[in-house]
């Protein structure tokens, strides 16, 4: 298991492009936040699809870390996405993860994704992560 | 709305084969239970994944006619669901549903499944339903 | 790798109940058909959902027997299905399963589903399968 | 319907920071590319997830345009993403999409992802689309 600033330091070190912070890591989840920028926008003023799936991903990988320590060569495998309401463009994006399951070989985790200070989510995904065989040894 | 009498009536009269009994219905969800029977095992002694994926695509459906009313038109777009763990064979399963979104074409949910007994769930589904415009008017 | 005649022997042996038959496999592919029974049928005449999952399912096990060999415990882990057409109640459902990764650890197949004799799918699955260790030392 | 020419304009107008170039579209399907640049770029020189994924959500859009005609408000209502392997860091993605489904309501795609010139998929998508009741009638 890996601390919350242990996390910080390794995203900060592996990641240094990352605009997230990292809020709350451990019992099984995780939350992150994401400052909305001019390129997560979209014409109308909402974000981008792709940007909430960064966070969401992110949330998910932040949320594995916690429970099975700093493993790089963890990667995703697979994340369905369903957009839920409209995002506002002057709020950050919040991701709150829930891991499913975190067995051997496999991590699964659903996260809901919202405007920060809105209590209905804008988006909910379920990923999956593949953890290497060294670590799941170690 | 529709009421857990109303919705299980509903049922036994258009899905007179079902063997869910609804428990719980309301407040944007609902919970059903499937006893598990000789057609949904699996060699080995374990519930096949169809047998999951009906249950969820059930609960769903009785939550979003918990809040939409009684609609029989509205059908399944697309499910996704991960499997977690290994059912165990001798026990009912439980499909636990919360809706993330009712809106005017599209509702979407997410329904966690169990082993009677069992907090770890089995199973994790989210899926989508469309609403026909007819029901959207009334 | 393993032929169609031991895949078909092997889903016999294993899977007694099952009422499909594996037409084609190999290629990184297999094509599987079951005819829709009473139990298959929905109100209005159509097919359920659960059906098609199942059949899905099982090409995408077909395909990865025929890749693999043999490898009873391969399970599936995940199952994305998108409904597009109302199948027909007096048609066979057409199970048509090409593999896009067959690795050490996973597998990940997509399935189209058809109503025989029909070129418009009525369903497509996107489902992942995993792989024991011991079969991958094999 | 609409031509390459007046997709090419429509997304050089509603989106100026794309750096995807649409190189076909047309029946039912859409084929774009997206070179490669620093802020796609993971640690260990591969493709992010998210950037993939936007492709991806891309080459769903451009098909759809060119099957309906330009429609800025159809909005992505779910997308399901399969890593299958890595993409090369200094090659551009192309996307391929297909068209399963064009209803009033929704339209159902899926794509494969490729680093250019080489012809394993590094990713599968499917995506569904909601189509504006305004455009349906028009």
């Amino acid at each position: 298991m890996a601390s919350l600033e242990e996390i910080a330091a390794f995203m900060t070190a592996e990641f240094p492009q990352s605009r997230c912070t990292v809020t709350q890591v451990g019992e099984r989840g995780a939350t992150v936040v994401q400052p909305v920028g001019v390129q997560d926008l979209r014409p109308g003023g909402t974000v981008s699809g792709p940007s909430l799936m960064a966070v969401a991903d992110l949330a998910l990988y932040v949320a594995i870390l916690g429970e099975i320590g700093i493993v790089p060569l963890a990667v995703t495998t697979s994340l369905t996405i369903n957009f839920l309401r409209r995002p506002a463009a002057d709020r950050s994006i919040v991701g709150v993860c829930k891991l499913l399951k975190v067995g051997r070989a496999l991590a699964v985790g659903e996260v809901s994704l919202y405007s920060e200070g809105d209590d209905a989510p804008v988006a909910h995904v379920v990923g999956t992560y593949s953890i290497p065989p060294a670590s799941r040894a170690g």
